[in-house]
């Protein structure tokens, strides 16, 4: 299961696009505070097997490709916890 | 631009999933609920082309074979116009 202690310090090189509170600063980006954690596990496979693609896919490609699966638990459970909407 | 009252009534068989206020009531499903109107734009057109595959975007990909252009932009007018978290 994700720790999501361990995500958030895993998390910092994506707060840069997907915010330091999980709300993204940038529009064409998905907000991830509050985001269910299955989903997120599956979106995060899905970029790094490269099932996703158009639009911005080609950066989180690259930003999911080394990730290990608790990697992917950990940031899933990070995100999931933080407060949706940013409150 | 996205109509949000229009894209509320296109959004009844987005509802089975995603929930009636955006919040979904499957947890492999993503809340759609305050998320970035860009972003949703990006993605409903991503399973039109079907760039997006595994996980369950081929549910998503016959879902958003049929919208038009417009269709897309009211629904992302209208989830991004509801409140996160539901509340």
């Amino acid at each position: 299961a994700g720790d999501a202690a361990a995500g958030k310090s895993k998390a910092a090189v994506c707060a840069a696009c997907h915010g330091q509170n999980g709300i993204a600063q940038i529009p064409t980006y998905p907000n991830l505070a509050g985001q269910n954690e299955q989903y997120l596990v599956m979106a995060l496979k899905a970029y790094k097997n490269k099932q996703r693609t158009g639009g911005q896919a080609a950066i989180m490609q690259g930003q999911a490709a080394n990730l290990s699966d608790q990697d992917i638990a950990d940031l899933a459970a990070y995100y999931a916890s933080l407060p949706a909407g940013g409150k």
